[in-house]
């Protein structure tokens, strides 16, 4: 097994490969970076990964990003701990589906919720550009929450998918968006929370950030 | 082999899988419909793609959506054909990187330039949403550009990614981008131009266009 290398911001998306990580019970070394500090535009940080995000994940030294790709080597490196589904082409690529939304549908409405004058820089735009994401996101949780209607995961079984949505949930709490609409994924989130990957995961993440809060 | 119909709308990133169809010399079933009149929002649409996005493609039937998937689930399909590295898994992750990127990263930025009102509707706020997302996607088109260095394909050979990028570079012409800076990319755009499954789904796209608008 090559060597694996966890760059993570704590409680950033990074989360969903920390999890899978825990979830894969694979060997890593885990390096916290302070998004909040700008650790992630440094030039050391930038030579890895000129995107200037999180995660990143070094295998043998060699840059992999995005959750998506993160996710997929992973399954493929431990597939006892099945990850994603495999072996059936259609179960994969509804898989594949989902992510990508979290990726590039879910995801970015976020981005726009944390950094709102990233998307418009204008004065007083934040609330403007907050609201309509705000709005996107609850119509996407309302999709998320029709497909776990029975479903104890998002597949069937546990995914990496399941991952990503426990992040994005644990994010809209953060920006106490209304969660009152989705008791099917507060049940999700409750179980996430309950795994010990999960567990070992924000551990990791809660004592990171003190460390990254205390240093200069 | 399944039948597979692909949902598209002339010109949108549906023109990804339009063309990996055609590289795989896929038979396939081709259902235009126009964005600009809302087809992507009837209720028939929505019945299969709740999210009202192409591109959708139909596997007997099923609904699969995102285009990340569609390659995924092609590449699988048709092996003969190449769509995507296959057999090595830090080429196929590194390729899913690639196309995570282009989802989640570079499309959302394109998004901002079509449709700056989504992410603030404020007056007088587009042209600085637009701004602001032309400064991202030069940053985008500048990684590109870089990885396109002595390479004739962005993965050495050819790949869904490179019909992705493709997308993007059509996308900032009708734009008026400046793309003065990209001289590799845009030796990449010109090699495309050239392929027969471009040509093939590109007169596809047109002459479908050309239908949608005289229809009521």
């Amino acid at each position: 097994m090559p060597k694996l290398t966890l760059y993570f911001g704590p409680g950033a998306c990074s989360l969903v490969p920390h999890i899978t990580l825990e979830e894969a019970g694979a060997a890593f070394e885990a390096k916290p970076i302070s998004l909040r500090k700008g650790h992630q535009r440094t030039p050391e940080y930038l030579a890895l990964n000129p995107k200037g995000k999180v995660p990143l994940m070094l295998v043998d030294g060699k840059p992999l990003t995005e959750n998506i790709a993160i996710a997929y080597y992973l399954a493929k490196s431990f597939p006892a701990a099945k990850l994603l589904p495999m072996g059936d082409l259609n179960a994969e690529a509804e898989a594949m589906s989902l992510l990508g939304w979290c990726g590039s549908g879910i995801h970015p409405r976020f981005g726009a919720l944390f950094a709102p004058q990233k998307l418009c820089d204008l004065p007083d735009s934040a609330d403007n550009v907050k609201k309509l994401a705000a709005e996107d996101t609850a119509k996407n949780f309302a999709m998320v929450e029709k497909m776990l209607a029975g479903k104890e995961w998002i597949l069937g079984q546990w995914s990496v998918v399941d991952a990503y949505l426990f992040v994005f949930w644990r994010w809209a709490g953060f920006l106490k968006l209304d969660l009152s609409g989705y008791p099917n994924y507060a049940k999700h989130a409750a179980r996430m929370a309950e795994r010990p990957s999960v567990k070992r995961a924000l551990e990791r993440e809660t004592s990171a950030q003190a460390e990254l809060d205390k240093a200069a």
